[in-house]
């Protein structure tokens, strides 16, 4: 047992699937849910994602306080828990942006921000909501901490071992560092998906173009399926960081443009080769071969 | 038996697929090998996509050479083949560009071009050679022909015949608008992943980008481990259509990239929006439910 008392605010794939870990590994006794969607607390009831639904001041009496929801929420949320926070409480996220989140749980939490711990578990689905919370969720799966000069050390070590328990792999980066490099390898490709889907789907013949789709394009745009609630609010939470990577991957693109334009068969050649190099690498330490 | 003798110029994955299928469909009696390499002939023997090696004069027998060769190979195979075509022999290829495949044929083809029937099977892997071929490769897979005004039509229709056997689904395309819609749905993504994957690897700090990279990462630079050269020369051979596609996808990014500066959050919810529909819409008609 790591803690006694979880809250959930916000039940689901995220948040449940986190409760269900925990639970399956005896980390946690009781867990709670918060969240303003009646029927949403319900099924995740029914699920046994949480043990009851609750209110903020009942979730300020828990060990540990997970704020699993939309990261536009976040200020509102920690508003309403803040008067509550029973002593020693920890209160942690999963938003996947964190610069925007420090700022608005350092204005909402004041003097308890030492008990914030900001959290972004690398792991989802094209499903949500509490039907698709599952236990292995997190199972070998990274989940990044940014936690900064003053937050309290302890606070660190129990989320730590709360995703560890959860099967996750716990690294710690500068939450800047973090936001660059997530504008990078996931914001700008689903922006960039969604931006060349919608081109296509605009064209007056767009049909007779999809209609010759296939498996590469498939795989390019599955990302396009993505919510675009949840992509606007990351786009504009980490604007900065991805506006730099909308223009150095346009500038990219220039460089393959003049390359094209030029007919310089070499300098395509060079660049398909590092990329296919880089990537080839990449899938191999990801998915090291059995055995 | 819908022709006696095949040819295959190329006996890896896209020839001896074809040939792997038509021999188990009935479709053909023998087929003959042509190519550069003896080790990858042997292999082709050995895995029985063909029966015997042969020589451009004996290629030139068959009742339909089917050309399984980079683009930019066309022009030399035909100039080497064309004096010894019997009457009647039929000529079809299966590159990813067929303007420029056209130009070629009419150049060494000269008065027999009306027996060369432009081919594209919309199939593949990232597996190549003749290890790879496997008779149930265009299963279900659409294969667009693209013949002009003076192509012999009964040459079109043994050529339909034969992809039909092997499973495929056979449209007609009209040359230029084939090769816009390539440039679209699957040059363009080849070159944007290519682009992506090589602006990160080219960063101080790349190796941090990529160790958190994750699965929406994955699928959308998929298509970055594809064959360099192959991928240079579909870019140089279609590159009116791939500069055209370029430029209306950086467009796209711009008004993207506009949107986040302004915050204009009403602006992406709708691109975002309509991409997700369209993407799912796509999805759905390509795979539909079973039952």
């Amino acid at each position: 047992m790591i803690i006694e008392k979880l809250a959930l605010v916000g039940t689901g794939l995220i948040g449940g699937s986190f409760a269900l870990a925990l639970k399956q590994a005896g980390a946690v006794r009781e867990v709670l849910g918060v969240g303003r969607n009646p029927a949403s607390l319900d099924a995740a009831l029914e699920r046994g994602l949480i043990d009851r639904a609750a209110d903020w001041a009942e979730a300020g009496q828990a060990d540990c306080i997970l704020l699993a929801l939309p990261v536009g929420e976040t200020a509102a949320v920690l508003q309403n828990l803040a008067p509550y926070l029973k002593p020693g409480a920890i209160v942690t996220d999963t938003g996947s942006t964190k610069a925007n989140v420090i700022a608005a749980a350092r204005a909402a939490l004041a003097d308890r921000f030492a008990d914030f711990v900001p959290g972004h578990p690398i792991a989802g689905s094209e499903q949500s909501g509490p039907g698709a919370a599952r236990a292995d969720l997190y199972q070998g799966r990274k989940v990044v901490l940014t936690p900064q000069a003053d937050t309290r050390a302890d606070a660190v070590a129990t989320v730590t071992a709360l995703w560890q328990a959860a099967g996750a792999q716990v690294e710690t980066l500068e939450a800047a560092l973090h936001d660059r490099v997530f504008a990078a390898v996931s914001h700008l490709p689903h922006l960039a998906a969604f931006a060349l889907v919608d081109e296509l789907a605009q064209r007056a013949d767009g049909d007779t173009f999809f209609r010759f789709a296939a498996s590469g394009f498939r795989d390019f745009t599955r990302i396009a399926g993505s919510s675009p609630e949840m992509w606007r609010d990351i786009a504009l939470a980490n604007r900065e960081a991805v506006l730099a990577e909308l223009d150095a991957y346009m500038a990219a693109l220039q460089t393959v443009r003049a390359a094209v334009s030029t007919q310089d068969a070499a300098a395509l050649l060079e660049i398909f080769s590092r990329a296919r190099a880089v990537r080839n690498h990449w899938q191999t330490k990801r998915e090291p071969p059995a055995g």
